[in-house]
């Protein structure tokens, strides 16, 4: 007997077509004695199409309301696919992620879980029913209704199968498992077997789509395997374990790359002690996470300097509001924003101490004339902020010179 | 200072513009002291749109899941209704009913609201706010979301314009209030300023499509007076309030007709004692309510006779389950089904006592050769069975016959 948790995403789960074929899938799969619990998202466009309502209204950011309105897709996902699986002869049972106990206090749309008291899920599960979550969304202990940002359904499976002890929490997806590179942008990648959390961790941190980093890390923190997987094909996907020794290995697993990355220029900033931590402490109250950043200082003695960092594209509206209050205050002279770049990283264990890993990424990029506009680098990866337009060809470049002659799995 | 629930049906809120149309309304016809609760259904064609759903999945009916996809129609409303006031600058905050303490238990898709706890939401006028409540859903004791069947939108504004000891519940629809007969089939239809709410009642259970029963009667039970009237226009509508002493009233205060009407033979029943309970048992243990019921014996010492009744047609395929497993157990012979069929009633207060007035019915429909099925009465009622197609000629004669020279108010 194991505990299976299994999560569906919104183009597994589309339409009701798609949700029987889940269905079937599962009911095949499983074998007599198992416990099922599954994870859905808001059925294919739901969450767009809700985003875009909400625009009708305004275009501010009331984030208390949007995350009662998004919440609601997931709610139709989950009693569409409970009605899936009734409507085969098999007992199954919704749940709200409140009603399944997730907890979470945080910046509404941000949501971090904090507890899971999953009891009536177990109690589904001990009647004989398949239980059916909700993804994304939570309450907090004051009883309001909070997601968890992107990928905020991976999140919740995690979290749960962490919470309840589950054998395994399978993610399945729209891609086969977890490459050396996007498979879109680099035609040969590798699929792997497995891969350290460490490592996974790092990928996702640096834009790799298949998981985002809240999810990766609670399977660290609550010692859940998670297996990624496709839900087009029954193959085995990648299983990212706390450690993996089996593979042989080069000093590189993978290639990351982030479109979602502004870059942000402060031009001027008072030059005393305290001014740069004073930007950063302003964009952080906000919850708005700086990630690339290089200060300039001219000359010891001028007044004023220049820091350049990066935020979230995504971010960059509300950190865009914090800073030009800075400068209306005159602590900045002049703020540039370009939101035409994007980040290419490498990713592997104890990268930094690998010889010459640095020359050849520069190596590969300077080869095709690719301008590097900021690095950084990390104990296990190195990144470069690129040219937006030139993220693909980067990413092939680097992809041939780590992965030369390594054959699909 | 006055405290008023304003309940906005679907179509009220179909689109963004209609929500600030609305939002800008209820604006203007605020007192600077006045603490407003508004209640709001599903925008325009949600409700439906999520039974098309669920229709792709199954036809039948998984009630509490059903409950769950339905629940979120009004969600969406809520959020977007609370976004429309925010974006005008004027605080509000959106509930759903679990949130806004609405307790009901029951059947899933046929709730009964036993207790509000509005902590939540007298904490949110209090501190300023435009509180928006989801209308037609609730929690169970166990923590189930269940909505509260037709009109269960207007049935949270009452009860909860009573548990919050509100001066008023002002139902906003779209009719201009309650009229002496439907507008749309009687042109000379007379709108009250006032009815009792025993009046009203009547006219509910009977099919006047205004209001349901269930909102009735919790405005009944908790003393609040309800003000039906139109969300296109500025007119007063009409009050119902628990006794109206005001008006110089002829017998009848109104025709209500229902076409959610099914008539039901059951030929050849054990004419045993106990044999129609039997039946009428089975339907009230599916939760199918009877309504007008004739038997027929055909002679003393006959074994079997016939019973006819009706049902709602909206119950009629349950009904039918229920029947045909009599049938099968050979409790009855043969059962037939009639959808064909719709109830035409008077409503006045002492309808019984007054002369004349089932002489004066039956005369209007004999004149335009009506053939009436059954008919049946109340204390305050007189109704009766006629062919669907027939339904609006009938109203017609009767409200003629009943409202000869009364002018428009």
């Amino acid at each position: 007997m194991a505990l299976l948790v299994k999560k569906f995403g919104g183009s597994s789960v589309a339409t009701p077509e798609k949700m029987r074929h889940i269905a079937s899938r599962v009911l095949k799969e499983r074998n007599p004695d198992d416990q099922i619990v599954i994870v859905v998202s808001a059925m294919g466009d739901t969450t767009d199409n809700l985003l875009k309502l909400a625009s009708k209204v305004t275009d501010k950011h009331y984030a208390r309301e949007l995350d009662m309105l998004m919440s609601t897709g997931e709610q139709v996902s989950i009693a569409m696919m409970a009605m899936t699986f009734c409507s085969m002869g098999v007992p199954a049972q919704s749940f709200t992620g409140p009603q399944a106990g997730i907890i979470a206090e945080g910046v509404f749309g941000k949501g971090n879980i904090i507890d899971i008291k999953p009891a009536r899920v177990f109690k589904a599960l001990a009647a004989g029913k398949i239980a059916i979550v909700a993804g994304f969304q939570a309450i907090t202990p004051e009883g309001e209704i909070i997601t968890l940002g992107r990928g905020g359904s991976d999140t919740t499976a995690v979290a749960l199968a962490g919470a309840m002890r589950a054998d395994m929490c399978e993610i399945y997806t729209d891609v086969e498992g977890v490459y050396s590179a996007d498979p879109r942008v680099v035609p040969n990648a590798v699929k792997m077997k497995e891969i350290s959390n460490e490592e996974m961790l790092e990928l996702a941190r640096l834009g790799a789509g298949v998981m985002q980093p809240q999810s990766i890390s609670m399977g660290s923190r609550f010692h859940v395997p998670i297996h990624v997987r496709s839900t087009f094909s029954d193959n085995e996907g990648t299983i990212i374990r706390e450690d993996n020794f089996g593979e042989e290995k080069g000093p590189v697993c993978g290639v990351a790359e982030d479109y979602n990355v502004a870059r942000i220029a402060a031009v001027g900033v008072e030059n005393v002690p305290g001014t740069a931590a004073m930007i950063f402490n302003e964009l952080d109250k906000n919850e708005i996470p700086v990630d690339m950043i290089v200060q300039s200082v001219r000359r010891i003695n001028d007044r004023r300097g220049d820091i350049i960092f990066t935020v979230a594209s995504s971010d960059l509206v509300e950190a865009k509001e914090v800073l030009e209050k800075l400068k209306a205050d005159g602590r900045i002279n002049n703020i540039l924003y370009d939101d035409n770049c994007a980040k290419v990283s490498i990713v592997g264990l104890e990268m930094l101490s690998a010889p010459g890993v640095e020359a050849r990424i520069f190596g590969a990029l300077g080869r095709k004339n690719i301008n590097i506009d900021i690095v950084s680098s990390s104990k296990n990866s190195i990144s470069c902020l690129v040219p937006r337009p030139k993220v693909d060809e980067a990413i092939r470049s680097i992809h041939a010179e780590f992965f030369k002659n390594k054959p699909q799995q």
